[in-house]
């Protein structure tokens, strides 16, 4: 029999909607978003374009979906994406950016999630006996590398390097409200330097489902195509939409809280005698060294408590707004016993 | 300004959730899809796979997606993909079948959708030079022909080819209901001989979003990997997995009306001096030959009545269940006028 | 025991070189032309660039390659290539086009080879729910029309439709010299209107390998990435490219007489009581409807005339330079015994 | 005005024919290869199968092809490939491996070349959530790390890994020659236990086009179609084999010296002050440290030595049988000066 669950740590997507997103899907003006005729749909895309400074976006039903439509506008068959070799478009996007786009990743160094301009620079390539670059890709916050933060110092400079070399810049955003929170930073102050941005809405914010791409109209419009290529055109999309506007609402400011618990949890680990690199601790993320990682995570799970075994001994933990003080406290007292 | 619409006959796909829906929505117990932990969509994937006669379904945002993962499922890269010309697979499907699973289709004839089993053995390619066969795929009903049906016999005898020649067998089934009500069949006496069946739950069912593939276990363990490269999967999906629950239990007995319309619909073209082949008004399509179709459909459109003019001379009208005898009637003055 | 050949009507590709052919690869002077510095390679390149009416060629070791290289420069991933359902880049390239560059092809119809300017211009799609057109692409002489030939008028017309719509325009000149003999044309007169064209110098033209592709120079430079990826880069290869222009010098002069012998084979397969086109016997191929077709090529195999049985009913017979009269004699001998 | 070349050390593909290849060429007996009747292909390939101790050969025009069609072989889209990250697979294949088979690679650690077994282990991927391996490549000798070798024992534990996962295992062999020499070991030792091996005749061997891959008889069957989609379908491709096959006799045994020569150049660069790793110097190649390596090779260039800038300080010099004892000399001059 499974125990009741203390506390889910396996990650930000786990939460379910809350009774005002399950009032909002109740009520919200829905059409056909094929032909462009959801209200709601309209809505929350042109929220989510205000909010990263960009003049469009565009409704998906997952972070994936808005990534890989990325590298498809951004990229001709055959050339290389820029990004960290830890980047969720490379080790959790199954391949989709060969399979689809025909492209290659070109890994730069990222200690904490962040590359250096120089690297990203040295890392492009321009020989006719070589791939070409196509674009540069960042995660922010980068999710294996603790749910670190790239600050707007770092993003303007890939930007100079970007726009030096005539290249385009995406930003996987799909926690950038926690790397907001984290810096103190509107939105758009760490979003508006990129050419497209993926906003999820279903992790930290705490949608049931969806994500967002901005960029340019012209950008957005051939994005279309590529969205119903890949079969995300749905249609009353609405009942979704509704949802993600009021995690819009809601969601931000909660993620303060989430950062703070992060911290205790860490802390707590490593007074339990676990290795943590508080240093990566920034946001919502802790991983921690656990010895027969996956061992631990099936015994904690039998004590209510639910991890992410990720490596032979690495265990992630993820916060979010529905696990409050209380259920850390709970949680903490299983982890460290 | 914009009138009020009388009837909106461009698509199935456009209704809107009925209340039952948006209730089911408010209520139903969700999970983490991507973990596999979504109740509702547990559910619905076990209804949909009991119905078509399959082992097991895999719930996806739209058919499109159904459908390209099936081909991406029984195809290797360079192959061939039976179909019709007029395929909703090939037509709509904005060359994923090549992008993706970097396959063609090799066309045969479709007289009112249905090809002849001996058509379909005499386009099996098997030469070293050339492309091999991959998979056959039928469309039932088959939209672009009017919404045409296929009847068993044809179904076995086409399942016969393909397993004489080793070949897997897809179902389009965006309109398998409405197939399955014009036959007076069961859905499985329809879609038990295919390797994979794509049901789509927000056309005629009437379903905000959603579409389910099915076959056997084994197959949609295979195609879990495809959808989320294709960024298919969702988080709490099960919020879409409901209302396509209602769908199913709502819409079936609906369809027998919206067939009846889409005749008094026809014959009252026919009066009014529109071309239309009736023999291939079979279910919730008619097709119409209209001079300057583009601009009739403006002028309908500005009376209240929407059609989609998909040729220079071709405009269709699809009948739903939020087109009642009443509105049908008003639209047919607005169209004959 | 085989015995030995009479005539080889298989294919024009399967001539050996010629004696001063084979001197002129003992003598080649050659370089490595992955670093452009095959002298005789880059005399080659530029000789069908003159020829053709383009800025610049491109050496590759066959006509497929060079026809899917210039598939991939004119399109993006998702779009359609305009073509006549026979054409060499569907019907035998394998499927190249969906897996290389993910496109699909959008067939008009093309009697005798040879499409109208007005199914060409309708084939074209724009609307943002379908494949957006990539290309147009034509082939002269058409091999599976029966080696056909299409007039400049029907070209200069075909190129206004692409010019109006600001789409690229391939030619597939596998056989085109075939197509400037016929029409007592120089070659540039059916070139020089397409942005690329492939002429295959081992069909023929009777050089043992290679094709050259031709166009603008920054398209050349482009295509050599592409030649790269398909494992086209090739060393020494100047001493195929000496052999191919003896080709260019040798070749051309000998067609005409290809062309009088095809007409002299057809006339007499239909006095044998096979059923011929003669309209489409234009140039050196003659397809002729035969039951039982590979039974009786095995059969005239036996008595040393070789061809090419296509379909249950269909064989083909092309004629080539080293078939002379007294072979053809015999071989009709043989074929209407 | 060009200097005369001293020695031309930037690849070991510069070098040209021999007389007795020219002669070869010349004489050669040759066919139709994409019908199989080449018997000069068909003679080379069985030789180079028996060499590498497999069932099949097919010839292509060059060692990208090779290797691109043996990751077509053993992969479907979405996998990926274990190799190096400075495997000649991915750096200088151009993302073929995105664009034609949909892989993209995944690195393993290969200090000089050579990958632990471990680590090979543990770069294989299994989760769902993951893009799963496909097929395991390496590189003997490898070209980037230095023309350094692969011993048998290494090899065999590598396939004992992929064996027990069930993977396949392709070998690039550019220069598999130069590491049998340098093992003192019979081709087949280090070649047999691969599922797919790619030898290339235009390097070190010095024929002047093309590859061999090796491999069963069922695998070179289905290669043969990949090979034609990629354009690698050559028709009287025996004036090619001849010389391949005059390389296979007479290259073997030069390529002693070569390796002689390159231990010579890098203790000359040392003795100059240049930093060369000379514990990767192990065969033909010699990579040095050179502040401006642009600048420094366009200098070196002018009085007549020719080397390959491939970093910004970094130089490569490739010995070959066309530069001799003297002619290193005079060009150690020139690079010591």
């Amino acid at each position: 029999m499974t125990p009741p669950v203390i506390a889910d740590l396996r990650s930000d997507t786990v939460t379910t909607p809350t009774p005002a997103m399950r009032e909002a899907m109740a009520q919200a003006p829905v059409g056909d978003d094929v032909y462009g005729e959801d209200p709601t749909v309209n809505a929350l895309q042109a929220e989510v374009a205000r909010l990263t400074g960009h003049e469009a976006g565009l409704f998906m039903p997952s972070g994936s979906m808005t990534n890989q439509v990325a590298i498809a506008l951004h990229t001709r068959r055959g050339e290389e994406v820029i990004c960290a070799e830890g980047s969720h478009i490379y080790e959790w996007e199954l391949g989709m950016m060969a399979t689809f786009s025909g492209v290659v990743p070109r890994f730069v160094p990222a200690p904490l999630g962040v590359p250096a301009p120089d690297d990203v620079r040295a890392a492009i390539r321009r020989s006719i006996h070589q791939s070409p670059t196509g674009m540069i890709s960042l995660e922010n916050t980068h999710n294996k590398a603790g749910g670190t933060v790239i600050a707007p110092e770092v993003l303007h400079q890939i930007r100079a390097v970007a726009t030096g070399e005539g290249l385009p810049l995406h930003l996987d955003g799909a926690r950038v409200y926690n790397a907001a929170v984290a810096l103190g930073a509107e939105l758009r102050e760490i979003t508006g330097m990129f050419d497209t941005v993926s906003v999820c809405l279903s992790k930290g914010l705490g949608a049931p489902v969806g994500s967002v791409l901005t960029g340019s109209a012209a950008a957005m419009k051939q994005a279309h195509r590529y969205r119903k290529m890949m079969g995300g055109g749905m249609r009353q999309a609405g009942v979704l939409a509704a949802a993600a506007l009021v995690a819009l609402q809601e969601g931000p400011a909660r993620l303060a809280g989430d950062h703070r618990r992060a911290r205790v949890l860490a802390e707590a680990l490593v007074n339990a005698g676990f290795s943590v690199n508080l240093a990566a601790v920034q946001t919502n993320i802790v991983y921690a060294t656990v010895p027969d990682a996956a061992g631990r995570a099936a015994t904690w799970a039998e004590r209510g408590v639910l991890t992410n075994a990720l490596g032979p001994q690495s265990v992630r933990f993820v916060l979010h707004h529905q696990i409050d003080d209380e259920a850390l406290d709970r949680a903490i007292r299983v982890l460290t016993a």
